[in-house]
């Protein structure tokens, strides 16, 4: 039960708002407040870990017991939690939707102290796939809809759950795959892989490594650049028509060192001149959204991508600002006043036609269609668990079709995003300013 | 089980050695390969969640019919899989331990198989944790050891079991606490928190929140940037002397936005012409070394510091490329070749004289103590789980004691380490270039 992961003040803050009875009806938005250095859009993940979490969030009695020592909390509110449940509401946009900071990608409407306690389950799970999706979408731009790009990053992600949600968001993005074996059994992900350089190195020489290899495999990538890439490609060159002699086939080769942009020009060249044009060459390396666009503008010839530390990490914005505040209560829309941290004010929509989003009041009605959806209520799911090899085809179409200037990747410290108020919402912040 | 966490590729090498009967002895290391920017030295940690997960790595029924569905493998390796456990040997540096770029952190000795098989999750447990609590000594160095420094992170950090092995290691590292509750539960890291702006929000005013919450906890820290810091400072001191002739207390005061340096100068400075000397002052709010040390030197006065994204993704480094490589086998040392990416052949120990480490061959006895204890042998740990509180009291000296060059936390892409290699391992290293 993960009830409880929550920062402490959670908890106080909780405790405080039961003594006084202040547990009336809140609603509390997730949203990026500032703009994100070099991210014109995001994409939105996350949801379905956290609608799966929230029923899951509850208080088992060693958890009571843990709570109890700390002697800060009276008995009533222990039982509290003992029978804690939440029963609220949430709205959000569907996952893999195209999603920008200033407005709100999911909102809560629950009894006060319920939409508190879930804080920091809620951003935790939002803030990193959302960041890694969000990086992930950036990466499959660059590489363009021919290429197959997957997912490498497991050795460096924060954690066997790290990994697994970045495979899962990368997918979500469109990407074609992953090394994580437990991924592809627990989310349908189709996994790759095929060897490291210490299995080249377990044998006398690299054309020894590549035969037994192809041996052993149905479908075997060879990795070339253990000792020198020229060199390997001509050893897989060798392998591979060893294989045809014997019916097999060598798929491809992978670069992970030196200057791939003219090594993989190189090893194409080699391939084909061996009559070999099938052998497709795929890179890797501290590849991201930035290496791939220069390396493709330098003429680097690649079918596909393995992409690791610097997307599970989403390593030029390694977090998501993500936040979540109580936007209304029984006394209306509320908002936070401190010096460049301003809130939107009350349950707001967000209208999406073409690409400019109108945020609006709950009330209000947009143009084009409505971003969030009822998705929990009284204790329940509404959606069904994401479907997520048929999402990923939709949220490819969308990344393939963005705007030329969404789908800049140059740096960019701020931003500017296709979102404006509607004239009544703007002047409620106006009010509360 | 997490049997199933690793990337394709460690099966599909190992299926290989498995059909070649390549199942000989084989020693890998775990080492970080090239300089870490920034960085003049890291922590090692990780080793306890490593251990404890070792052996743990079994592969279920339903992961091998999982394994069975990828048309790769044949039966016969699946049985293997299914009677998978590692037999092998670790060595490792304490946790806690200073450790550099280019010296084995962590070897492991076992059939080359298992060795193999380990890879993935090895560099995922070491690499993230090694990674925060070096993050983590560096924002304790830049406080300095009176300062009272805590760890903010969990909704920033990347999945539940990030945020919890953040609070782990940056508690070992020295910090004081963790906000992130389960943390409490699951290591004993002291817990704090107090309140969020929504909590203050969700009065009529700033005052009837404080008194509110002074009311109901024993050690009240008031947020009083919510509105305007200089009048939350002023509503923080009616607050507190209303709640001493109550014989309550209110322990401190947090900003959390603004020009932190002045801002905190002032509210001290009204604190103290209140009389109230003893309420502390606490900062946060995107926290990290360097914008301590700015603080600090521009006259911030803080009691303690609140740490949050910028610890638990370690911003400025948000992964660390630590490798895991073959160095030996039954054939003798081994070592990578490619442009940029050498590795020390052989099993190596670290010997440690002052902050001065000599890297040796294993048969070799160097100067000072060796760094490398066998800590796991035969499917059991040598050494019993860590004592993380008292770790911790050493681990503070070593950091408060580091010689001003390693204590250096100005930025440098290209840190110079304090590691030698001894003649015949250089002689080695010669041979194999």
């Amino acid at each position: 039960m993960p009830g409880l992961f929550l920062d402490l003040y959670e908890l106080t803050m909780a405790y405080s708002y039961f003594r006084q009875g202040m547990d009336q009806e809140a609603t509390f938005a997730y949203f990026v407040r500032s703009p994100v250095p070099h991210r014109r859009f995001l994409l939105f993940a996350g949801l379905d870990t956290f609608l799966e979490a929230l029923p899951q969030f509850r208080f088992a009695e060693e958890d009571l017991d843990y709570l109890q020592g700390l002697g800060l909390f009276h008995r009533s509110f222990l039982d509290y939690l003992a029978s804690f449940r939440f029963s609220g509401e949430v709205w959000a946009m569907d996952e893999g939707e195209i999603a920008f900071p200033n407005e709100p990608l999911l909102t809560v409407t629950a009894p006060r102290i319920q939409a508190q306690l879930i804080e920091t389950l809620l951003l935790n799970v939002l803030n990193y796939e959302t960041l890694v999706a969000s990086k992930a979408a950036r990466i499959l731009v660059a590489a363009g809809p021919e290429a197959v790009v997957v997912d490498f990053s497991p050795r460096r992600d924060h954690g066997v759950e790290a990994a697994l949600r970045a495979a899962r968001a990368s997918f979500l993005a469109g990407f074609h795959g992953t090394s994580n074996v437990l991924a592809g059994k627990l989310y349908g992900i189709p996994v790759v892989g095929t060897m490291a350089h210490s299995y080249v190195l377990s044998f006398p020489d690299e054309l020894s490594a590549f035969r037994t290899f192809v041996e052993d495999h149905p479908h075997p990538v060879l990795l070339i650049d253990t000792y020198d890439t020229i060199q390997g490609a001509r050893n897989a060159v060798r392998a591979a028509k060893e294989a045809k002699e014997t019916g097999k086939t060598v798929v491809g080769v992978r670069l992970d060192s030196g200057d791939l942009a003219v090594l993989s020009r190189e090893v194409r060249r080699i391939l084909d001149e061996a009559g070999l044009p099938e052998i497709r060459v795929f890179v890797s390396g501290d590849l991201d959204e930035y290496r791939i666009l220069e390396f493709r503008r330098r003429g680097g010839v690649a079918w596909g991508y393995g992409v690791g530390t610097r997307l599970g990490v989403s390593w030029d914005v390694p977090a998501l600002g993500g936040v979540y505040k109580l936007v209304e209560d029984e006394k209306g829309p509320r908002m936070k006043k401190s010096p460049g941290k301003l809130t939107l004010p009350g349950k707001c929509q967000v209208w999406r036609e073409g690409f400019a989003d109108l945020v609006t009041l709950d009330e209000e009605k947009g143009p084009g269609r409505p971003l969030l959806k009822k998705v929990f209520v009284r204790g329940e799911r509404l959606v069904s668990k994401l479907e997520l090899a048929r999402r990923r085809e939709e949220v490819r179409q969308s990344l393939f079709g963005l705007p030329p200037e969404l789908a800049d990747l140059s740096p960019c410290e701020v931003p500017d995003y296709p979102v404006r108020l509607s004239s009544k919402l703007q002047a409620l912040v106006e009010v509360a300013k």
